[in-house]
Formats: C-alpha cells, structure tokens, sequence
C-alpha cells in the first residue's frame, strides 16, 4: 500500500509550526514571504494558529497584504481576537479594510461588543456599510453566507467599456469571473461571464451576450438549498436578490463547497445521536465535546424506559419464565428491527436534504418502501429460521431448564432436567426447536416491515412540519420499534406455545 | 411557516414533463428552443428522461447543439442508451463529438461492448483517443474524474498572445478561466486565471503573471482527497499530473462538488448500514433498495449470534431467574453503550474523512476521547442512578416475583409473595432498590468509557490497514459492546447480590 500511496499523493508545499516560529524569531522577513509564495496560505495559518500575538504581527509587519488577508481570515477566532487585540490602530484599520466584507462580518459577529467596535471604528465607512449590512442576516440565510463584493454593470454597456471597468476596479471583487447586470430600473438581469467578454466583440452590450437564464435565490433561502443550487446547476456565483428582485450579493462556489462539508457533517453528527458542532474536533475540549454528547444518551434513556417497561411487564408472564430462551433474542430481534428502520430513515434523510423528494411524496415512497420491505423482511426472516435452527441444533443457544415450570405434564420435561443442548434432535424436541425458530423469524418478517413503515413515516412527518428529518428520526425510531417488537414477539410466542401461557 | 418559504424560494422557472411533451408533440420547435433559453438544462433533462426516442431526437433535431450536448450529458444512462441506438449514425457523430470528453467516458464506460464501440467509431479521432485514455482510469481516482480538454500555453507566451489563442480555441475547453501553464520540459509549472490576463500588460509573459504556488494531484489520488483539496484550497480547478510532472489532465470544482456529495451519501449509507448506491433512490427499483438491505441485515444478525449466546449463558445462572429485573434493563443498557460508541465513531469517521487527523494520531485522541469519556460517563451514569430509583419508585419497573427463588431467608421475600410495586419503600426494599440503581449506574458508567474507548479505536484501526472507517466501525462496535455490556453487567450484579449467585 506503501507505494500506491506515494503515487497517489497530491502534490503540497509543506510548512511545520516549529520551522515558521524559528524563521519568525530569527527575524528573517525574506524566507517568511518564500514561504508565502510557496506554501498555501490556508496551511500556514494553520501551522501559526496559537503563535503570540507579537510573533504574528511579524508576519503582518513584512508579509504582502495580498497574502496576509487570507492567512488572517484562515486564522481561529481566538486567535483573531487576540491578534486584535495586540495590533495598534493604525496595524488594525490597515488589516480590517484588507479583508472581505463577508468573512469579516463573520468575525464580527462572533466577538465581544467591546471588541467588535474595536473593529467597526477602524473600518473605512464602505467596509463598515457592508459589514453591518450583513451582520443582520440570520446565520444559515444565503443573506448571511454572500459577499457584497461583486462587479455589476448596467444592461446597455459595452464589452470594450465593461473589460475597462474591471481592470480599473475588479481587484476588490470576491469574483471577477462573473459580471452581474442590472436593467435602468436596478433590477438584475443576468450575467456574463469573463469568457463571454473575452469571446465577443468590443462594440456589443452586456445586453448581447449576457445569460438571462440564471438561478438566483433570496437573501432569506436557506443555506443548505443555496448549496444544493450550486451542486445542481454546476454555478460558480449565485445572485441573491431582495423583495424588489435587485441585486443585495453574491455568493461564491467556494463559499457553497463550505456549507455542503458544514451540512454533511451535520447530518453524520445527528445520525450518531450529537449535537453537531461547527469547531473541528481537534479545536473541541473533552468538556465541549461531552456536551455535545451527554444531553442524547439522557434523552434516549428516557424513551428508553417505555422498552424497559414493556419488558419487565412481559417477564411477569410465565411464559418468559419457561422458556428462557425467549430472552436470550431480545437483542437480536431489537438490533435487526433498529438496523432495518434506520437504512431506511438514512435514505429517507439523504433524499430529503438533496431535495429528490418532499412530504408531498409520501405515498409512493410508502408503497415503494413497503415493497422493498417485503423482500427485505421475506430474505432476513428466511435466513434467521436457519440461523436460528443451527444455533439450537449445534447447542449454542439452548430453551434453558424447562423444568422449571414445574408442570409434569410439559412434554419437554424429561425427568426435570434439560436434556437439550443438540445431544437430542427427534421428536418432540425438534418440533419444539423448529417451532422456536418460526417463532423468531415470524417476529423478524413483521418487525422488519413495520421499521421499513415507521423510517419512512418519521422523516417525513419531520419534514412536513418543517423539523430536520435527522434530528428526531432515529431517536423515535428505536424507541417506537424496540417496544413494538417485544409486543409482536410476545404476542407470537404465546400462539406458537399455548401450553406456557 | 408557508409565507417564510415563500420569502425564501429561490427563483428557478420550471417545466414540468406534460407540459414538454406536449410540445414536442405538436412539433413547436420554437417553444422548445425558448424551454431552452429560460429553464436550466438539468431540469428540462429530468423532466424529458423517460420519453420515447423519437421523441427525444426531435429535441436533438430542433435545438442548438450548445444546449443538446449539456441535455445529453444529464439524462439517465439507460435514456442515453436508447437514444443511441435509436439515433442515425450522421446523428451520433453529431452528438458524441459535441459531448465533453469525460462525461462520454463516463457513459462509453458503463455502457454494452456494441454500443460502447458504436460511439467510439461515432467519435472523431481526438475524441477517440480521449475517450480511451480516461476509461484507463480507475473509477475513484483523479484520473477517472478529469477532463483533458483545458487550456495549456508555453510559460513564454505573451499576454496578448494568450488572450488571441483563448479567443480562438477557448470555447472547446471546459474551464477557460485558468490557463494551465508548462515549461520548455512539458512540465507543469503554474496556472494563471483569465483575471490575471486582464489585469497584465499586454507584453508580460504567462511567466511573468502566474501564481507558482499551486496546489495538483497525480492521476491516481483518491477523488475524496481530491475533493477535500478543493474545499480546503478554495480551487476552481487543479491540474492533474502524471509520473513525469506533466499534466495529462484537468478537474473542474462542479466535478469535485458532485464527489464530495457522493462521498456525504456514502458515509451516511454505510453508518445505517446500507450499501451505498450510485442511483438516485426515486431511479431504484424496490428490488435494487431491498438488494442494498439485505447483505448487512444478515451480516449483523450473525454477528449478534454471540450476544445471544452470552445472553443465554447468564440467564441459566440463578442470579437472573431471581432477580427478573436484571433483564428488564438489558436494552437499556446495550442502548446507551451502542449509541455512546457510535458518537465516537461518528467523530472519527468525519475527522478521518476531511483529513483532520489520521491513524498517527491515535494516542492523542485516544486520550482527549477518555477525558470526554469519562465526564460523559459521569454525567449519564448519575442520571441513571437517579432514573433508575424514580422508575422503581413510581412502580414503572418492578423486581418481578422474588419469591421464586423459593429462599424464605429471602430478605424480600415476604410471605412468598411480591409487596414491591412502589407500594412499600423502606428498609431492605429501599436498600435493595437503591442497590439496583448503582448496578444499573455502575454498568452504564463502565460501558460508556469502554464505548467511547472501543469507538476510537475501530475507526483508527480500519483507517491504519486502509480499509473505509464508515465499512467496519458501526456493527463490529456494536458486536462487541453488546457481549461486553451483559459481561460488566453481571460481573456488578454478583458482586452487588451475592445472595443471588
């Protein structure tokens, strides 16, 4: 594997914590910008993160403000912070007016109010204009994820004038590669791309060749739909547009690729039963990551108490007592049952976040699920008959000391002893043996069908009152289908054994 | 809620497939082109998926080819197919040569050998060997997912130059924005973005103006760390290399961001224990879902084989025919160390995933994940505690009829028959109730450290013999702590009872 590695590895200048802290304390201004140039700028934040306020200021004091923009913004809020906190005025109001509007507001938003002000004075008013712009859109909002850094243009100008206007100010846009057009009414139109600039004649409009075709969403959509929109329609910015349908921002591709990751990460964290946190693991304490971990174990041990008290009422019963063995599969009938509901309930999750199906569907999906059950449950129920069989016959598993009901009668009861253990496989006992195995696959085939039922019901119940289908479907899965499957089981059981009821 | 939705909605015309057909069927090809120029390709693509061939050529027949070879690329493979076979070879020239060359790979890959080498001789020459040389690649690598039609100049060509041979060739390539530079040696040496070219004097070479510090892969890197690369570097595309340092190909970001949904789905299908599937699920059959199903539903109902024998085995010891209680808390417990571990393994798969850490690192997170662990621990065992007591209380679970154990020194066992049903709370009953409660707690404490311990390391160990953390982690973590929790449990509970034993 060694080798195959080595082929596949992507090819990444490296810098280590260590080596950038010696190059910082030598002073040694010239290999930092080498390394700049060379290393990107996301893994150099990351190798500084922690660094003292004044080993960071090194690098803002002698590192081209092109790159020191990007390595602030990739740095840590507490880190951040603390650099502002070290950095004079003048060091502040020239970092601050070098950073997106986007990801400053961002910064912004999460900083103590004596500090944020700190920031805002220092703001030229453009910046302060956009970053307060943004700070009052809910996170989670495309409002919230665009940038107000973009390049529009009106309808009637020309290709010679409009590549004129980008050279003379597109440093500043978060992407030059669009150009976003306006009508006389400021309403948005469309957009043309650099390439269609570069592909038309001097003397067109952006009327001409502009895409009017274009997805655009609000600054109130979501912003998992925004990403969804991107991955669809395969975009590389998106218009966000007010009430009026002018033009407030725009979001970036990379800022899309951001949330999916964000969102992915969301569901796997609900699907584990955690809240999901927005700090990577390696950032968390062991006391934020218990949080994150200990309100769900105590949620689903209290659902869990319906199981417990369905089976302790059902151990009452003096069939639990003779046949021991009814025990011993409780876990197996609960895992298969939990397993089966929650492939569904994942498909279900998945389907709904992409936006492939809605609450609307819900019949046909019902009825495919349900079809695809009955196969499900008619190949699992089948092989646990077998299963079942071999675990008594090769004396895994045995019905336990069946004497124990004391009833000389019990045509199991072999002079109060067990005898069964696959040293005796005839008669009554076969039939008994066999009778439990159908016993456990008749259980198998019913819970099955209904987890299949129940996973596809709770997301969409979810989703139709507009909860996330992740949050609350696995946890009401297990406990519906836990209990539900002890009553089928007991229920089954005292049919197929009459005699111990 | 409706009126925020409608705030929120992003804005996309619609077709729907009646509404298409329709017009196809009255042969209004002008309505048809306009479908075309207002409402997203993918959309008119999945409405139109399923209509008949002839149908689907009078599309081809009737549309601009810059809209047809995008429609194309989006139907369903076996749209694709039919379409293929139904289509004249004049017409299959037109259309393959129009496709770009690694979605034709795509589909030429999965498709039947006659129809596979039908495109191919369709195909002009260059395509031919495009086609060819991106079908050697392995599906998941970096090969498999570029493209080779991109832009590539001499590192000594001038900016005006650059801007002529774009305009002149530019519109074949599938990202013109980022020109792919090389050395007089072929080798790859950088990329400049078509911004770089506007914003340069026209006499500077691609040399001059173009960014070195780049980040590629070689055509073997696996596509998620491919895709975790664009996110993480914010590309928008990136150079795909060969032995030799030279670049054989290119991946754009929309190919990326449909890995790193693919990469999402197959994480959450493997935590519910699912095969991943590459269909959308309204594109399944119920047989295909129910094939996906059914290898783990049975897998794990083997491998719970061996909680069914611990289970078994314990419950021929006097200890459980005693205290009935004991197995009223089995599910409970399995439940709480079930979902503690797979918190952890939530936590590791996603980290493992997005490279935030490897099998290296085993020791350091192993010990943040105790720390974490053993607070969680804490916090839940106590409430257990607490839980435990108010259930026996309140009557919701009682000890069962201690009186079969037929002991009269039986501190409980008052006149042979149950007094306990929150009825009594005192003395022995109070003491032995509280008892249960500790065993109850203690156990839980135990299995949520072993849980958190036992989730940390499957992951790492799949991740350290390269094997999918998301495969192994889940049922082989629930294999093991189940069989351990019934271990720790009645360990507790002889030592707690000794009366019992």
């Amino acid at each position: 594997m060694e080798e195959e590695e080595e082929i596949g590895t992507p090819n990444i200048p490296e810098i280590d914590s260590e080596e950038l802290l010696s190059l910082i304390q030598k002073g040694d201004a010239k290999a930092i910008t080498e390394v700049f140039e060379t290393v990107p700028t996301i893994d150099i934040a990351e190798a500084a993160d922690g660094f003292e306020p004044k080993d960071l200021i090194f690098i803002f004091r002698n590192v081209d403000s092109n790159y020191t923009a990007d390595f602030f913004e990739e740095l840590s809020q507490d880190t951040k912070e603390s650099l502002i906190r070290a950095m004079t005025d003048k060091e502040l109001v020239e970092l601050i007016n070098a950073q997106a509007a986007d990801d400053m507001a961002d910064t912004v938003g999460d900083m103590p109010a004596n500090l944020a002000s700190r920031v805002l004075r220092a703001a030229d008013k453009d910046m302060r204009k956009d970053i307060n712009a943004l700070l009052k859109y809910k996170d989670g909002t495309a409002g919230a994820l665009m940038t107000t850094e973009y390049i529009e243009m009106l309808d009637s100008t020309t290709v010679s004038k409009a590549i004129e206007e980008i050279r003379a100010k597109g440093k500043d846009a978060e992407t030059v590669y669009t150009i976003f057009v306006r009508n006389r009414l400021r309403q948005f139109v469309g957009t043309a791309g650099l390439d269609d600039l570069i592909f038309a004649k001097a003397d067109e409009t952006l009327d001409d060749i502009m895409d009017q075709d274009v997805v655009s969403c609000t600054t109130q959509t979501d912003q998992e739909e925004v990403a969804q929109m991107f991955r669809r329609y395969d975009l590389t910015a998106m218009a966000v547009l007010n009430a009026d349908q002018r033009l407030v921002g725009v979001i970036t591709v990379d800022d899309a690729v951001d949330v999916m990751a964000e969102e992915a990460n969301e569901d796997l964290a609900r699907m584990t039963m955690m809240e999901p946190s927005e700090k990577p693991y390696m950032q968390m304490t062991a006391w934020e990551n218990a949080r994150k971990c200990i309100p769900w174990l105590i949620a689903l041990l209290v659902l869990g108490t319906f199981t417990t008290l369905v089976l302790n009422r059902l151990e009452e019963r003096p069939i639990f007592h003779a046949l021991l063995i009814l025990t011993s599969f409780v876990p197996a009938l609960m895992d298969t049952g939990g397993n089966a509901g929650g492939q569904t309930t994942g498909l279900m999750i998945r389907g709904l976040a992409v936006d492939e199906f809605g609450p609307k569907d819900v019949g046909k999906i019902l009825f495919k699920e349900l079809r695809s059950a009955l196969i499900v449950a008619i190949f699992v129920a089948g092989f646990a008959f077998l299963w079942v069989t071999i675990e008594q016959y090769t004396g895994i598993v045995s019905m336990g000391d069946l004497s124990n009901t004391g009833d000389p009668t019990n045509p199991l009861n072999f002079a109060g002893k067990t005898i069964w253990n696959g040293q005796c496989w005839y008669g009554e006992f076969a039939s008994h043996a066999l009778k439990f195995s159908a016993l456990v696959s008749v259980t198998m085939f019913a819970s099955i069908v209904a987890a299949k039922m129940i996973g596809t019901l709770l997301p969409m119940g979810a989703a139709a009152i507009k909860k996330d289908p992740a949050l609350l479907s696995q946890p009401m899965l297990t406990t519906i289908m836990d209990a539900t499957i002890l009553v089928i089981y007991f229920g089954v059981a005292c049919a197929f054994f009459p005699l111990y009821v």
